[in-house]
């Protein structure tokens, strides 16, 4: 059998605890060693749950652990950072959620870190490991249906979020959006242009976060092709995750999944049944199949497909789509937004 | 321009008068020249609807008009044969109406009639001119997709008929289920065994006149193939009309058509139309192009697709299934089947 | 029966002739008596194959006619104010093809001529009378689902036009996008600024013609909804037409149609039809219903429900896109826009 | 946290690795204390995957232990009924991978000895649990769509099997049919009466085996129902599994799932993936279900929703299916067939 990686999780909450139950049971590749939070008793019950035997309050304790090669980041985003910094100081591999942080100093003095540190580092894009999206990206990539000319991402969540993670989340665009700038990257190539509008229509609490719940944002790729987002907080019909590549030979769209295959006809016509809930259901394969990369990356000395410099761009997108609706106007994103030396 | 048939229809009920303003408006291989019905009113109104000159009660009459090249029979089953044999003395060529009559005696009496007159005669087994019937049998006959060997039609009416209809069609397998016997027989070839069950499940006023209301054949045909027909009276989300030919290196489906490509999302999950409503509506446009091709084997003095023989082999299968649902066993249809000389 | 309208249609060309042929043989309220073209022969082809008595070549001929109560305008767009000023100021009820014209002036004029004259005027806008657009129409108008929030319009013909077309046609964003712009406006509202991105991507002749082939444009309704429709010369898998009016409380989508049902499966999947090619034929029963209404509107004094300000707020939208596209801003189109009396 | 129930498995081959790993993993009920195959180093390999400690050769060993609660059983379907009468002898509860034997006597036997000593028995027809079919189940038993009428089941497999295998198994009816004997019943109730026809047309090994490779068979159910189960050996475009329930007042349908929800278009229309690939790939979700249900009802003293007679009548319709298929001929599957005292 070939070589297990140890590996640690700091920040046992929600995305956390998904991980944590991943990495025990469904991640080949791991040896969870340990999982530390600052609330000691939410690490300790899932450390019971899953017979974990070391529960630590405090990271710098895995940091001092020569046993442990890789830590899982999944604290609350503005810890991200200095974590990142203190682990990739210490010489471990490191697997951090979404977003790096959410504004750009942060991210680029942590990123410095790292890259003298010469870890590896992922960064918790999980939808690209999504299998319909990823054979989209097959499809496009091949070259079989031409070059891609629209790029067009429905993501619409199923309620909205209090105005109280609003506030801490950045806002629709650094929260939200961020995964599209993410897939709209990785299925088509660097945006050089963004064009927001965006409003609260649907859940007024968001207006005193100053935040929105629907926008869309339209994108100029730097291959010349074109794309827009589109973004509500509230479908309710459930989590609408679609994706479209127009090319000039041809088209790929990955449509919804469903909770079951069932379609009833009566009187009314035919019924069929909503797209999984919310993320942790529908993207529940992608969670395992990144952290699965991630220690295969760091078994085989093989670079991460998903980079810092990726995690960071998703942020310079965010903002410039803030920037673009405040403004009103188109914003580039080009020679000034790369990341400082 | 080509030359158009002389043509005039004897029966404007139901069928009758759409294949009237079909070939008023739609057929451009027809001219139209005259209606007949027994109730002259019906006929009359058609025609001013339509500015057709010529009405008559007594389709004698147009069987001695010289300048008419051939006749459409869309009056009740019962009639059928011998009008059927006094066009074919007159020698007129035909398109009638399915069945061509309900007994084998009578349509082979027709048959010889047509057979010694040579004119030309086609059934109106609508669906085998269905776009996507015909793709299907496309598709099989390529042989593309290998050797039929299940065959599967689902054919379902929205509401059932009254008693007194059922008891003058034949019943359901003479007057519903022909329609499927016709289209096994289109896509995989000749039957030579059939085993039917079925039952009033639905529409008690069946029982009166001896009838059922669902039923469920399976077929043997002569190359080795299985079938299996499923039909229903009461199919209350619509018209089902499905097929699909299972092969050995693929498999051919026709879904059903829908009244508008809308779906509508909400908390209930995904709502979808239903099909059209019944069969005037399904295969409006078969009516139309069976009676092109009809006028077009007239005009190029070809061979119409759908013989005598296949009207014939309809009602033949109709009776067998009959009789395997009353002595419960399958019953061959075979060397004592065709047609004596 | 209830009275038809005599009409006739000027402009027997690609469009024309189906106009044409649809008021001779499937618009129960007309009674077609005269077609008119400036090129004779090509009028006299349509009035023969279709029994047409009155062939003219020039359409002043048509307006001394008392007995001409509507007149189809199908000529070219260049042609179509000054046509319409004639017939109008003749008394005459008008259909007119769309564009009414390239430029605001000549509308303007126009509209002011008709309105004067107190004739009817409704514009060929016909993707309303769409039984799939109408139903997302009814469902969104009816607030089952709640208030518009995103609109998505899919709009894609099959092949390029040539230099010469987009020469002639107002560009991409007159001749193609226009249909958009109106059914945005029939399907949520008026609209009050645009921001278009655009580019030739796919048939290098259209830079020539200072044309794009590729756009998105992003639309802001007066009711806080907001919009994206995206376009495109060039899909090789046939010509995709889909709308989805994303609301607070669902969605409704319309798909595409397909050329048939057929679904076959083989090792290489799933594969299913192509949507009709071109919009004559996906479109075909909305030029009937269109000039149904039309004629039913003159017949009993009503109005048309797309009026010649219709017409003339997709030519608004339609220069509003271009102008976005050429200064790479969002443009408004609202308090300076509307017709001056 | 609930009592986890201590159980071990016999059997380590391909479904009872399935087993091992998911009581190892996914089920939270369950204490997987030992595995037994009489090929040691099979169950060996797969302990040490998982970490159990225990591995014995002799099932024997695990009767005698105290600490065992329920067992199980997944070894070659010939030994299921002696290995069932001893461990129900021994007192623990037993979870049966279906045929629960070939032979009826056999069977009767072995729940002869279960009855008696008053031990939980569940059968394993995981496809009870898949999620779609127990939708259309809870559609149907809710009696929303009225009474039902017609049960169409369409299971094909991806593969033919070897003549080996197919000796070994009781052929179509008792290896693959039943699997539909048993759905037809959880969805619509008892059967009296199937008459079945089959062939080999595409797998010419099988006929070695006096096997077939393809059968349709019909079902009458007593609550006057009827059904058709059609079957084949070699879908090429992948695993197929439909269900269709038609009933008075509507139809339930489950459709296949597939491997991703890509389309894509181009010149030859649209392109969709496969369904997955066989049974451990489609089931999946339901070998956990299942497993979970059963020690659910030994940790609550419930009863298994899927009984030793359930696991009887699967085999008495497959026989009865061998006996119609050879005698070209109906059989009634009723008084007689209930299982002796």
């Amino acid at each position: 059998m070939t070589r297990k990686i140890n590996i640690a999780v700091i920040g046992t909450g929600r995305m956390g605890s998904v991980h944590t139950r991943n990495l025990a049971r469904l991640v080949p590749e791991a040896n969870l060693v340990a999982v530390c939070d600052i609330r000691l008793d939410v690490a300790q019950n899932v450390a019971d749950e899953l017979g974990i035997e070391r529960v630590v309050q405090d990271y710098h304790e895995l940091l001092a652990d020569k046993n442990i090669e890789a830590i899982l980041i999944a604290t609350s985003t503005d810890t991200h950072a200095f974590i990142l910094k203190d682990i990739a100081a210490s010489g471990k591999h490191i697997f951090c959620e979404k977003p790096l942080a959410l504004d750009l100093e942060s991210i680029d003095d942590a990123l410095q870190v790292v890259e003298k540190s010469g870890v590896k580092l992922q960064v918790g894009f999980c939808r690209r490991f999504d299998k319909s999206f990823r054979r989209v990206r097959e499809i496009v990539a091949s070259g079989e249906i031409g070059r891609p000319c629209i790029l067009h991402i429905t993501n619409r969540d199923p309620v909205p979020p209090s105005a109280e993670y609003a506030r801490v989340s950045g806002g629709m665009f650094l929260d939200m959006t961020i995964h599209d700038f993410d897939m709209a990257r990785f299925q088509v190539g660097e945006i050089e242009e963004v064009y927001a509008i965006g409003d609260v229509l649907v859940a007024p609490q968001l207006k005193e976060a100053n935040d929105v719940d629907t926008n869309i944002v339209t994108l100029r790729f730097a291959n010349g092709a074109m794309g827009v987002i589109d973004n509500s907080r509230q479908a309710v019909y459930g989590y609408d995750q679609r994706l479209e590549v127009f090319c000039s030979a041809g088209v790929a769209m990955a449509g919804n999944e469903a909770e079951n295959t069932v379609v009833k006809g009566n009187e009314s016509g035919y019924n069929s049944a909503r797209p999984p809930y919310f993320f942790m259901q529908r993207y529940a394969e992608c969670y395992v199949a990144e952290v699965r990369e991630f220690l295969q990356c760091v078994r085989d000395d093989m670079s991460p497909s998903i980079t810092g410099q990726d995690g960071r761009m998703a942020v310079v997108l965010g903002h410039a789509a803030w920037k673009s609706l405040r403004e009103n106007r188109p914003v580039r994103v080009g020679a000034g937004s790369p990341r400082p030396k």
